[in-house]
């Protein structure tokens, strides 16, 4: 018998991603989104929600581009840094002491010392309720030689992305290999 | 100097969800969704993407509900299973040897052997490309008493979910935490 927690958003794991925008006068701002996920495969696209609150709502309005830049582990405070400054009031790269690098196939920039970036052109929004869902198809994905692995993609144990748990407020690194995708279920039926 | 990967769905950390429905007849089927997140607050909601291919598809369009079954890591097989097999041709709750259990709020099984499940009444429907993206308002979470940490919500350390890494298709854990979250970054800036 499972106990109701209520209707929340309570949904495990849920990414940290850090979205790259510039605003109107050309500033780099970078906020940090639990609330996104991969939507699509063909053409490959990738969804964000940004409270209209925030101010790379209205970057990314107006320049119909972002990133997401993911961080490792070792960034787990600027990354929290980014989810809680607004850059209406300041420059949230200077303050982190991170670099931001302007994409040559996108109107916006990535955070230099993330390990694995996705390049972003506008080709949904949506309106929900508080936040508005932004979908980008995925012009480029770019990562550091150094997280790559044998096959040529990052190694996610290399990239050590960081897991957000909604409601418990919890950072969590990447845990051990489980097994294989579409192989360790073959023996099953 | 960071190098390119192409425009791939090559994005960490990516969920491995069980979205449940119920066929025309009534059949409970059972799909791995890693496309997918939590896509709005208020009212919360959450997001997954289908292949019209899919039994599922039709299955949620008919019905315009579904539930998201969090498996934890002792289930990464069954997970891999509903992921591979179609419910067009087998009833995989059995082959997996899972229990089915009617929503009482919505009408869609979700997994009783799984920890942590959302039950959703579909608000949005967008077409993508080859994913169709589904969208539910979060009516309640339901958990097992055994994961619930200190403050009443899910421990995701219980929990365990399973993390997932396009294009090199592997499953992990979740790993060690990092931090608590609006906080650790609060001394930057």
């Amino acid at each position: 018998m499972k106990k109701s927690i209520g209707p929340r958003t309570l949904a495990f794991p849920t990414p940290v991603w850090v979205v790259g925008t510039y605003d109107v006068n050309g500033k780099p701002n970078a906020m940090t989104a639990a609330w996104g996920g991969i939507c699509c495969s063909k053409p490959p696209c990738v969804a964000v929600s940004l409270r209209k609150a925030t101010y790379s709502y209205g970057n990314l309005v107006h320049r119909r581009a972002f990133t997401v830049s993911v961080p490792s582990e070792a960034h787990v405070r600027e990354a929290d840094y980014f989810g809680m400054a607004s850059g209406r009031e300041v420059n949230k790269f200077a303050a982190a002491r991170l670099t931001p690098v302007a994409s040559t196939l996108v109107d916006a920039p990535f955070v230099a010392e993330f390990p694995l970036v996705l390049e972003c052109k506008l080709i949904h929004t949506l309106e929900i309720g508080l936040h508005t869902q932004f979908i980008g198809e995925i012009l480029d994905v770019k990562a550091d030689a150094s997280v790559l692995g044998d096959q040529g993609f990052p190694d996610i144990e290399k990239v050590r992305p960081i897991i957000f748990g909604p409601e418990i407020r919890t950072y969590h690194g990447i845990g051990k290999y489980l097994g294989q995708a579409f192989a360790i279920g073959k023996d099953i039926g």
